[in-house]
C-alpha cells in the first residue's frame, strides 16, 4: 500500500477529538483500511464472509474426534444459519457464503451455497501428495475468482472461514514445512482430541512430511502435497482480495495456513489483511509471527467457520468509523493540548 | 452469583453444534451473563453508557496535559455525538449518558445530559483532602440511583466511563493506597505528558498520599481522601448494578479505579463484572489482578470516557447470542464426537 496514505489517514485520526494515539490500535485498522481501499472515508456497509469447505483423506488415519460426515452436515448447518459463523456474522452486520470447494457430497443448489468443487476432498497425505499441482491451482483459482467478483459486486471487505474434518493436520503440515520446526512445535488438539490421539497424529503428519517431502521454498509444492481444497480456496481469496485492494479478515489457524501461503506466494498481499484472534492451536503463533502479523483478539477461540473473522470485522468497522465519525478539535470547541 | 445457574448455562452450550469448550471466553461471557441475570436465554437489546464527568482540583499542580477547560467542553462533545464513545457506542447500539457529578461549569439541561452534581470538582488533594466523606457517599448514591432507574426502565446491561481532566492522578492514587505499591509502579502518562512531567506527577500524587494517609482497609476513606467525584459515581453504579443483577461493563484505568472501590466495599461485586480492556495505563494491571478479573479486549486504548466499555459491550452481546441462537447437534442434524 501506499505509505503517503498511511499518513494521510494518521493526520486525520491526529485532528479528532482524543488525545493522540489514544485510540491504539483502533487507529492503527482505520488507517490501514484507508490504504488499503484508498480513501480517507471508506466504505464498510457490505461485509461477507466465505467459509471454505473440503473434505480430507488423513482423517481416515484417526486424526480427527469427528467423523467425516461432519464436514457435509455443518455446510447445511451453515446454510440454515445455526452454526456459529452465523450467529456472529448476523451479530456483524456480515454475510455468510458457504464454498463447497471440495466435499465428498453432492450438494443441491441452495441459497448462499457455492459449489466450485475441485474434487471430491483430498487424498490421505500419509500415502501420497494431497492433491494434484492442477487440483491445488483449481482451488486456489476459486478464491480468486470469488474475490474478483465480490469487487465488481459492491463488497468492503471479505472475510475467511473454513469447514473440512481433519484440516488442522495439513495447517500444521504446511506451517512445519514452511517454517523449518518440528511437527511437535506446531501440532495440537484440533477439535479436542486425548493425549494417545495427538501422539498418532503428530506421527502421522511426520510421515506425510518424510514421504512427500515439500519444497519449502515452493509454497504451492507445500499446499499441493500437504493441503487442503479449502485452505487453497482461501490463500486464493487473500490474493484476490489484495489485488483488488479489498481488506480480507483472516480468521483462526486454518484460515491462516491459507493466508501463509498467499503471503509465501507473494510478499504484499501482508499489507492487506486483518488477522482475526489468536487461535488455541500452539502452531497458530508461528504461523502470525512468519507473515508478520498481529491479531487484533485473543478470546481463546478454536471452532474455526469464520468465527473470530465475524468478530473481527466488528471491530475493524468500528476503526474506520473512529476514522470517519469523530469531531476533531475544532469542529467541536475543544482545546488541543 | 448461582454456580448452578453457571452449570446450567454451560451445559446449554455444550449441546451446541461445536467442539466442547471451542468459543473459549464468549463462552465464558455467555455463560456468567445467564448467571447474573437469571436466565438461559437473557435479553441485551437495551444498552446504556454512564459516562461521569467530574473536575479535579489536583490539576492545579500541573499533571496533565490538557486545561481544566476541557472537560466542560468534551461534554458537551459527548452531547453532540463527535467524540469516540458516541461513535463506538453507536457501533455497539448502546445509548450515552452524561452525569454531571463533578463538573466546575454549569451546563443547561439538554437531552443525554443528567445533572446531579454533588460538587464543583475536587480540592487538590496534594494540598488537603479531595472530598469530604459525605461528599463521596452523596456521588456514590448517583451512580446507585443511576443503575435503580436503568433497572426499573428494562435497561440489560450498563457501561461505565468517565471524563475529567486530571483524572488519571486520583486513580494511580487509589490503587497505590489500596495495593500498598509505590507511585512510580501504577503512574503513566494519561492523556501524553513527557518524561520530566511524569516525575513532578509522581511526586504530587505521593505528597497527597503523605499528607492524607487514607487508610487502606477503608476504601471509602480512600476514595474521599484521594479519589474524584466521578471515580465516586462510577463505584456507585458498580454497586447497584450488582444489587440489580444486572451486568455492568467496566472501561478502562479510571472506571476501574471506580470498580476497585465497589470491590474492597462488597468483595461480591465482581461476579457482577465484566472489565473491557487492558488500558496502557501501567497501574491497570494491579487494579485488574486486585479485582480479579481479566479484560475481554487488549487494543493498546487509553482515551476512556467508556470508548472501551462499548467495544466490549458487543463482544458481550455476541456471546450471549451464542448462547441464545446456535443450534444444538440434534436441531441441526450434526453427528457429535
Amino acid at each position: 500500500v501506499d505509505e503517503a496514505l498511511l499518513a494521510k489517514a494518521q493526520a486525520k485520526l491526529d485532528n479528532k477529538t482524543k488525545p493522540l494515539g489514544s485510540l491504539g490500535r483502533l487507529e492503527e485498522v482505520g488507517r490501514r483500511f484507508s490504504a488499503i481501499t484508498g480513501s480517507l472515508a471508506p466504505d464498510t456497509a457490505k461485509k461477507v464472509i466465505f467459509t471454505f469447505a473440503g473434505d480430507h483423506g488423513i482423517v481416515e488415519e484417526g486424526v480427527s474426534l469427528f467423523p467425516k460426515e461432519v464436514t457435509p452436515q455443518m455446510v447445511l448447518n451453515f446454510l440454515r444459519g445455526g452454526a456459529g459463523v452465523n450467529v456472529l456474522a448476523r451479530h456483524s452486520g456480515a454475510e455468510v457464503r458457504v464454498v463447497d470447494v471440495g466435499v465428498d457430497y453432492d450438494f443441491e443448489p441452495a441459497p448462499g451455497l457455492i459449489i466450485r468443487k475441485v474434487a471430491k476432498g483430498t487424498r490421505n497425505f500419509a500415502k501420497g501428495s494431497a492433491m494434484t499441482r492442477e487440483e491445488a491451482v483449481a482451488a486456489i483459482e476459486v478464491g480468486i475468482a470469488l474475490a474478483d467478483e465480490a469487487k465488481k459486486e459492491g463488497v468492503a471487505m471479505v472475510g475467511t472461514g473454513e469447514m473440512g474434518i481433519g484440516n488442522t493436520s495439513p495447517s500444521s503440515a504446511i506451517i512445519a514445512a514452511i517454517a523449518g520446526c518440528t511437527v511437535r512445535e506446531v501440532t495440537h488438539r484440533g477439535t479436542g482430541i486425548g493425549d494417545e490421539a495427538l501422539e498418532k497424529k503428530i506421527k502421522v503428519i511426520q510421515a506425510g512430511l518424510d514421504l512427500n517431502r515439500p519444497e519449502p521454498q515452493d509454497p504451492l509444492d507445500v499446499l499441493t502435497k500437504v493441503g487442503g481444497l479449502e485452505i487453497a480456496g482461501i490463500a486464493g481469496l487473500v490474493l484476490g482480495a489484495a489485488a483488488n485492494r479489498m481488506p480480507v479478515v483472516v480468521d483462526g489457524f486454518i484460515s491462516t495456513a491459507g493466508a501463509l501461503i498467499a503471503s509465501e506466494m507473494h510478499p504484499a498481499v501482508r499489507d492487506y489483511i486483518f488477522t482475526a484472534h489468536n487461535s488455541v492451536e500452539i502452531g497458530h503463533q508461528m504461523m502470525l509471527e512468519r507473515i508478520g502479523v498481529k491479531p487484533l483478539l485473543d478470546l481463546q477461540l478454536r471452532l474455526g467457520e469464520g468465527t473470530g473473522a465475524a468478530l473481527a470485522m466488528g471491530l475493524i468497522e468500528a476503526g474506520v468509523k473512529i476514522l470517519k465519525e469523530m469531531a476533531t478539535f475544532e469542529e467541536a470547541g475543544v482545546a488541543s493540548s
